[in-house]
């Protein structure tokens, strides 16, 4: 297990309200240079960003988010827009009220229909795990396999919690084969990190792991970081093993991830049994440090201080 | 002064993720029989709480809400469709990155694209104030007032923090003689509210002034309340003057205001010069007991616990 395996799991994502271009440039710099899977930007720069990466880095954007309440139509509008604005990935939030109404017709209908509109681009179901019941949990699972999505993700970041063991267990127990788990939120240490993938998890939506990898560059070590950097506590020896894909790599491999769903082929093993090897765009089964959504829990770091 | 006239500046709001149609329902059936100036929901529920309350209320929805980083095609999608949908009143959130990089023509096109979806509806533009700089603050009353919108807004009670005196009195002091001001957020005492009012703003985002109403109504002091109501400590002999609008004045007053935007007449005065008499629909100038935008804080609320 090498921190390039690591990257390549990580949404790099930057989608504070207060971005701006400039902020999702360096981003998709630092994105490009340290391969991971793709970057995580708010809707308004994913035709700018797609200008700017061309094909040296996936762009993957939101939609009904945070909070889901939009319509159908809304959120399919907001995924053709972004499809044509150049996003590789889609990441929904489910209708959360008509999941607590147990209107699942509702809900399963519009994933069915942003679907449609992702075009065979990867699909990422956004649930807000802390906002649901166990029970809510586990249907949400049923219905983002139904409807055939590539993911399941834990949470937005910008609600009152982020991912915990418990609930990618849980969604890891009760999702199909053909699904996987992104973890995203409040993952605070590098044993939570590697206990995250440990129980399933194949995507982290974070910032963290390459701000992590810049300081090791620059000789900069944990501890001179600020408080939240310190939480990831990375040891300095995990991080020395970096290799590094060309961008003909990332490229190749971006584009094989990108066919991925509209092919047909959905193999959720692909990212878990080529763990020691690395050479899958996406696989990883440990990671070795700690990382942290900080960028996708903005919202709720600053108001806990 | 009398609960009428208050109850009138307040758009009844239930905005949360988890809101169901049932509870969006009994807000509807308050605002009804409180006489709120509308309920605030939102997009999902437009269509059938316009089915469901008919003429009866008038309906505002939110768009690019509540982080303001989707496309201005998407937000004027969301406004057409609300609109379409049955919508009085549109709350828009405005692209705060693009302000901050000083993108001004982009916010304020923007602006003016939903203002032109919205047909006629009253247009609030909420700027997020707890995320800008004072100077921010300032260019926002200029684009607001440069683009016609009818109500600038402080906060959509999802970010860090809700609306502030300060920021009430300097919105007050740089928007243009048309526009008026929407508080949301965060206000916590009696004390606050009047003050709010009394600095310039004639529309509260709120559902605390229809509960306490109720709370009267059914005998229940705010004492006997949770926490949360507790904070508005509103003295009981302030709300037995309750005087209740007829559905037919209502709706009268409703259809008044909604001509009010499309037909040019757009008079700040028309709020604040009637207070006493009470007798317009928007009007009011001093509150005498507290509100509390508790629904749209429901995210940082939680989080502060």
């Amino acid at each position: 297990m090498d921190i390039k395996g690591i990257l390549s799991t990580c949404d790099h994502t930057l989608l504070s309200q207060t971005a701006t271009f400039e902020e999702i440039k360096a981003l998709c710099d630092d994105a490009i240079k340290y391969k991971t899977a793709s970057v995580c930007i708010p809707p308004c720069y994913v035709k700018p960003a797609k200008f700017y990466v061309g094909d040296r880095m996936r762009i993957c954007t939101v939609v009904g988010f945070p909070n889901g309440n939009s319509t159908t139509a809304s959120k399919v509008f907001e995924t053709e827009e972004a499809v044509a604005n150049g996003a590789d990935e889609i990441d929904m939030v489910i209708n959360i009220g008509m999941l607590k109404a147990k209107e699942y017709f509702h809900v399963l209908d519009e994933i069915r229909a942003v679907k449609r509109a992702c075009d065979g681009r990867i699909l990422k179901v956004i649930i807000e795990t802390c906002l649901l019941t166990e029970e809510e949990k586990i249907k949400m699972c049923e219905l983002v396999t139904k409807a055939g999505a590539k993911f399941i993700k834990t949470s937005t970041g910008f609600s009152t919690g982020g991912a915990t063991f418990d609930d990618v267990k849980l969604l890891a127990k009760h999702i199909g084969p053909e699904v996987k788990i992104k973890a995203a939120g409040g993952i605070k240490t590098v044993d939570d990190a590697k206990k995250f993938i440990l129980l399933g998890a194949t995507r982290l939506g974070t910032s963290r792991l390459v701000k992590i990898a810049k300081n090791e560059e620059a000789g900069i070590s944990s501890d001179d970081e600020n408080d939240e950097t310190e939480e990831a506590a990375v040891p300095a020896s995990k991080l020395s093993g970096a290799k590094v894909l060309s961008s003909a790599d990332i490229v190749s491999k971006a584009s094989e991830a990108g066919n991925d769903e509209s092919s047909g082929v959905e193999n959720k093993a692909s990212e878990n049994d080529d763990a020691d090897g690395g050479s899958s765009w996406e696989s990883v089964s440990v990671l070795d440090f700690g990382s942290d959504e900080n960028d996708e829990v903005s919202a709720f770091d600053s108001l806990t201080e």
